[in-house]
């Protein structure tokens, strides 16, 4: 595959969802930006004789062969982004997989079974903070109930989105003989970090997913007149939001974890009033649930000690919580075996580490010479996209003969 | 003045802007909130036969005599409010002025010279970001091309806010000679301190009101993704921001004075993503101008020293700044002779503060037995209140015959 083949087809993506003036891209699922890549999806898998499928949790699903056949080969990724994320994250697994099957049918390729490619609904939790759900729905993970009474910030009810979009939300749930018939799942995804950038390689295979947690911490105090309270009368939840902030940095650089405050919400943020209460979401991240665990009472714990100094209340609540995903299984050993790429771990959640409990499943990253991920610098060239699609297409062809 | 009779009438303003649920009063100027108010006024005013007229710049006057007569006797103050304030802050003053127009009457006062009730627009700032805005426009103590170009957090332009009003965004501005026809002006508001509980007094006078200025830190560094970048490679604006709230705090403390860190903004502010940017906006007040710029400078250098640390970069702008004020004229002489209250200083600003440069001010301050303001716990019993009206007569009296 040429580079100038990739950019043609990632060309008649990219329009969609820009937030323009450099802000990335601003794709969060079922509003009209989501819907408008769906179309595109739609558009591009009918232009290849592909059948499309939207299934009861709104993943859709193209299929070269039969959907209804047994040791499905599926390959595939998600289209919606994190507010003004990068044009990558996502997007490149689904392009990447149309591009693989055309390929496939150059190659003369004859697939023993099925092979589709998937697009994973609100994957990035974005909108409604439950990342992955569409994957999560799916394989049951999570109660259909609870997601349609998730809100996005505006207070819209997910059964009202997905409604709206045509989907019937008494459907939605889990899909076990959907997930019986895939035999095999390949995640192509740009890289995250620098790794295949500092090892000069432009695709690598994932060796596992760290756990992963998203905790609500909310700070309660006394809201009150910034000019005229003195300060030893204070109860201000901001203190004890910014020390817990900087605890979080600190107790993930001590345990060679990553944590983060990347979201905050103050009332009434207004700047000539103590605020009343504020919350801090904690991105937590590290190599083994003990330390993940470890991390996370110690970050906990600081919080409380603080508010006691502050004369606030701190409440922690754990939104999500994900174990460690190891990508051992007889595909992943087959791409190690077939594509001359090297192993790496990743921090990030994919829907491919959801569907791991459940389908033999590999990953492969492209090199992104920034590093820089959710946020508009991200990147990857045309060259290694089409490399990426190439390595694809040899593990497809592998699986599915 | 009875505690009831006060009651009456507060009771006919107190159902505008509930926000429910105990969560005190939405007024922010020149929403149809803040128009209910303003409505209520004129009402009110009318009731009384007062003859009602609407500045250039929103502010509203409830005129008993000629409103060009020279040596004009004005009180009152404001109806606005921060998003979920208290009931008193501004109103208190407001339906206090038109109280002591009836006790005025009712003692048989003949006023020598006009007396109005005036009524301030976008005190708080709360809608806009400039605080006593109505008064420093009709002192000159505010560019009206800048103000009409002032966007409320919604982005809708003040120019705009104020036209759908009714107001001629091309009229605003200094009114020199209204300012000259003003002999004296005295606002009543309630504390926003707990001092008169400590003296046990029901009614106090201002002394001074504490130099003000209120910062907007901008810190910048590298939005990406909360679960591969490496803590190594942060440049993460939150840990910055973090670190200046409690510099803030600190400083404050260290020099006597007051810093709050009460209003934030965040971008892209979502779970996963480590921020590209955040602004803080910092309200800090001191008893001295000397020590005020100390502070400031106290917590921008730490603030710098910080960002270097964590390698994102911070600006800060003065967003308004507000040199002491000192009640000290005729009027306030006279007050402090006549009345039998405790003088206080305080560190909130007041359209009270801003005419001062201008005209002869002084102020009344009403017990507040939580000392909390801006948040709904703010608190005046009906009993002091009437005492308050009783105060604010005296004075009038006094300086209309």
């Amino acid at each position: 595959m040429s580079a100038e083949r990739f950019a043609a087809l990632w060309g008649s993506l990219s329009p969609i969802g820009q937030a323009g003036d450099g802000g990335g891209y601003v794709r969060l699922s079922w509003t009209d930006t989501d819907l408008m890549c769906r179309e595109w999806f739609v558009e591009e898998a009918l232009d290849r004789d592909l059948e499309v499928e939207i299934d009861r949790n709104g993943n859709m699903w193209a299929w070269w062969g039969e959907p209804e056949g047994e040791g499905a080969v599926v390959t595939g990724s998600h289209l919606d982004s994190v507010p003004h994320g990068g044009a990558y994250d996502g997007p490149l697994g689904v392009v990447s997989g149309l591009l693989a099957i055309d390929r496939l049918r150059e190659r003369g390729v004859t697939p023993a079974r099925p092979v589709a490619v998937v697009v994973f609904a609100e994957e990035e939790g974005a909108r409604f903070g439950v990342p992955c759900l569409g994957s999560r729905l799916l394989t049951g993970a999570f109660d259909p109930a609870k997601a349609l009474r998730l809100r996005d910030r505006e207070g819209t009810r997910l059964a009202d989105a997905i409604g709206r979009a045509g989907l019937d939300p008494d459907r939605l749930g889990p899909d076990p003989d959907r997930l019986a018939r895939i035999g095999a799942f390949v995640e192509l995804h740009v890289e995250q970090g620098r790794a295949l950038d500092h090892l000069d390689a432009p695709v690598g295979l994932a060796s596992a997913i760290w756990p992963h947690g998203r905790y609500r911490f909310d700070f309660t105090g006394q809201g009150n007149h910034a000019g005229t309270t003195r300060m030893a009368d204070r109860h201000d939840p901001m203190l004890t939001l910014a020390w817990t902030v900087l605890a979080a940095d600190e107790a993930a650089r001590a345990n060679g974890a990553h944590a983060t405050v990347g979201r905050v919400d103050v009332a009434p943020n207004a700047t000539n009033a103590i605020a009343a209460r504020a919350s801090a979401w904690l991105d937590a991240r590290a190599a083994d649930e003990d330390t993940l665990r470890k991390l996370v009472e110690s970050i906990h714990q600081r919080a409380e000690e603080r508010a006691r100094h502050d004369g606030t209340q701190v409440a922690m609540a754990v939104e999500s919580l994900t174990g460690e995903v190891a990508f051992g299984g007889a595909v992943s050993r087959l791409a190690a075996a077939a594509l001359d790429a090297p192993v790496l771990p990743t921090g990030a959640g994919h829907d491919a580490g959801v569907l791991s409990s459940h389908v033999d499943t590999a990953m492969l990253f492209v090199r992104n010479p920034t590093g820089v991920s959710h946020a508009p610098e991200e990147s990857a060239s045309d060259a290694d996209c089409a490399t990426g699609v190439e390595k694809l297409t040899d593990l497809l062809a592998r699986l599915c003969q």
